[in-house]
This record gives C-alpha cells, sequence and structure tokens, in this order.
C-alpha cells in the first residue's frame, strides 16, 4: 500500500476532496493510505510558531526549518527512503511523467508552504523533489498537493474500475481525444456528425483517428514534435496544408 | 463584486477549500461571491442521468449537452457576457496571465466534467475558454477549477492583505524568487549566508538580485529568453560561464 503524508498548516482544506470519488474509493479498496499531519504540532516554541521574518529584511515570512524538519522525520521513521516533495513555484514543472514516477514509490511527503516563503535549508537538506504545478500564483502548496495525490493515486493498480475510462486520457496516446458525442443526435439543431451514426466501425475510426490528430495541430502542436506520425496522418496534414493555401 | 459559478457532479468537494485562508477573507469581505451548482439538478430526465454512452462507440461515458447548456443559461440569465471556461486535458495552458485576465472579468461561469468526456456541442457551442491547468490526468476539473478560483480571487482589488505577502511571486519580477532563510541563524550546523547578517543593505540587495538570476538560470532558464538582463547581470552570467570552463 502506497503511503502518502500531506503536511500542511491548513488540513480542513483536504476532506472533501480526499473523501469523494476515486481518491475515496482508492482508500477503502486499501490502494492507498493518506494522512494530514500539521506541522504547527512540532513547532517547538511555546506559542508553536512556525514562520519567521527573513533575515536581510523584505516583507513577508519565512517558514521555519525547525518544525518542517522534525515533521518530516517524524513521518518518515520507518522509511528512510521517501520521497520528500517540496510544493513551490520554482520546481520542476510537473507532468504525466512525473506522475507515473511517484506512482512506483511507496511513500510520498508533500509539503505545503501557505503564503510564506521556506527557509532554504529546508529546500537544500531536506527535499527530494521540488515541484510545481503550473506557472501560476497559488495562495499556498495545498491545491498542489491535491493534484499530485489524485493523479498518482490513479495511476495505483487496482484503483481505476470501469467508473473511470480512458476517455479523457488525452495524453496518453500523444494526441488530443477526438470530439466525442452522446444523445440527442440533434440538440436544438446542433447535430452529431453522420459518420458517427453510422454504424461503420472502419470509418468512425478512420474519423476519431483524423479528428484526433487535426484537434493536435490546432491546439497542441507542441505535441506533435516527438509523435510517430503514420504515412496516413503525414498525407493528412499535406491536404490541410493545401487547404489553407 | 466578481461572481463565480462551479458547475460540477461533486460539490462537496469544494466547501474545504472554499472556506479557509484567502479564499474565505474574499467571501467575507465581498470581492467574490462563490456558487456551487449541481448540474445534475438540471437534468431533464427522470433519473436524472447526465451522461450517455458515446455515439459511435468506444469506453467511457460522455456528458449529454442538455444539462450543461439548461445549467449555464440559468446561472447567466442576467450576465450575458459571462466567461465560461471549460476545464479540460485539451484546454490551452493556463497561465498567471491568463489568470490576470480573468481577474478583470464581472462573472466567471467554470465547467467541471469528472470521468467523462464533454460531448463536443458543449465545446463547440457554449464555452468562452478551455483551460488545462497542466499536462497531467486528473479524475475531474474540480482541481482545475479550485486554482483558477485561487489564482484569480487574490488578484481582486482588496483581497490581499499583509498576511500575503509577494515574498513567493516568483513570476511578478520575471525571475525566480532568491533563497529566504529566517531564524536559527545555525539550524543543526546548517548556516544562513553572512551577507544576510551584516546589516549592509546594499550587499544583501546585490547578493539577492545575483541569487534570483543564478536560481532561474539553473532551474527555469527558459524564462530568460524574455528577459531585459542589465548589464550587470549579463556580466554574472558571463562569470559563471568562465566559472564552469
Amino acid at each position: 500500500m502506497m503511503r502518502i503524508d500531506i503536511l500542511t498548516l491548513f488540513p480542513d482544506m483536504f476532506p472533501g476532496v480526499l473523501n469523494e470519488s476515486i481518491l475515496k474509493k482508492a482508500q477503502e479498496k486499501g490502494a492507498v493510505n493518506i494522512r494530514l499531519v500539521n506541522f504547527r504540532e512540532f513547532a517547538d516554541n511555546k506559542h508553536k510558531t512556525v514562520d519567521d521574518y527573513p533575515y536581510g529584511g523584505g516583507a513577508g515570512m519565512v517558514l521555519k526549518p525547525q518544525p518542517i524538519f522534525d515533521a518530516v522525520e517524524h513521518v518518515t521513521a520507518e522509511s528512510p527512503g521517501a520521497r520528500i516533495i517540496l510544493l513551490c513555484p520554482q520546481g520542476e514543472r510537473y507532468t504525466q511523467k512525473k506522475a507515473e514516477e511517484l506512482a512506483k514509490e511507496e511513500h510520498l511527503v508533500l509539503i505545503c508552504g501557505h503564503y510564506e516563503g521556506y527557509d532554504e535549508r529546508i529546500r537544500q537538506y531536506l527535499v527530494t523533489d521540488e515541484i510545481s504545478i503550473g506557472d501560476y500564483i497559488l495562495t499556498g502548496g495545498e491545491l498542489g498537493a491535491m493534484v499530485i495525490v489524485d493523479s498518482v493515486v490513479r495511476l495505483l493498480p487496482g484503483v481505476l474500475g470501469n467508473e473511470a475510462s480512458p476517455v479523457d486520457d488525452s495524453f496518453s496516446s500523444g494526441l488530443l481525444e477526438y470530439p466525442q458525442y452522446t444523445r440527442p443526435a440533434d440538440f436544438r439543431g446542433m447535430k452529431v456528425p453522420d459518420v458517427l451514426l453510422s454504424g461503420n466501425h472502419q470509418l468512425i475510426a478512420e474519423w476519431r483517428e483524423k479528428e484526433s490528430l487535426r484537434r493536435t495541430v490546432q491546439k497542441r502542436p507542441d505535441l506533435l514534435v516527438d509523435y510517430p506520425l503514420t504515412e496516413k496522418q503525414k498525407q493528412w496534414l499535406k491536404e490541410w496544408e493545401q487547404e489553407r493555401e
């Protein structure tokens, strides 16, 4: 069973997300054990202070090394090989590949700052990974921790049942997903493409492959850089180029 | 006051995140009004079904157009100019620039799918934006909606007080943030750099600028492509190159 410890000053942010849907089922099935640790409890001062002014001056507060070092050492006492992950804007950009890598681990520790910066010694001497979920500014690391937990836990063996199909797994094939349609065939005059109602499986498969490629060209051409195009796909690209001219 | 409607089948995922910290304060101050709408309530069939099998066959379910069109039309009845945002893996990659753009709007509607794909007519005829928070696979759009809400609301006028400093705002200056340290100056033998204890503000400012640049070069050289380097910064880069040789 994978173990995940989330170190945060705002543990109440998590239960709503952890107790719904696939994350809930994964815990019930025993695929993962997720624990919330308020690292304020590890502060060794009377007032349970976890942050302090930055040396050298400047605005804002900085998370002290002591409570975080002690909390991490507590949760990893029996698993010296745990991945200690700091959520921070300067981290490595999170990708599906990283999720697959983390899904092979036995123990993840996710450290969430909130408002404050981290004392550099936490980065330098304690953590194994620094991760950012994207180039945008969030109030804290908590949403990043939720993203990592969700994306990793759904990859654990036995977690995904029929309720979670590969229908939205845009990145698995290397191309964006083709357009999907369901009933009604005519919704307020907006119609489903005829081919999907034809019952001709070969034509449907070809239409989907073509639309998948078309959408990738339009929205995420960067994904094609390393994509091994087939001859047919190259031909389609050529046709579209000619149409544009 | 900004209004945000979140359309989801899992409204219980949100209160923990919406009722803590800055999002809580922003709502108390009247800067934003956030509403959770379970679009299942808009399904016009007896069993309140919101998804169905895909036309043309294949695994997984597809969200029907009817409940989502009706829910969006309900919440935007009085604001025809609302931004209708679909969270999906194929969307435009979310960035701080997009957060700044959305923060100028009066009304955001965030549509969260879960497991299922979306009927293409939702994309084509209903939404104004498709957004992805990153290249990784999540169970649903809910975490993406939380990321958008958090990153946008903290930009609204009057929301950020002293509790949220620019200390972690790595992307605002164009460079990554410099290393931060707080007490103790010596933690288990790990020491704070002398310059930060010197009291010499000019030296501290120069050290910080240099470390900020160094960290950006090491971790995110892509950020330097459009960055207007000063002569001093160019000189540092040259020195580091010579050191490496």
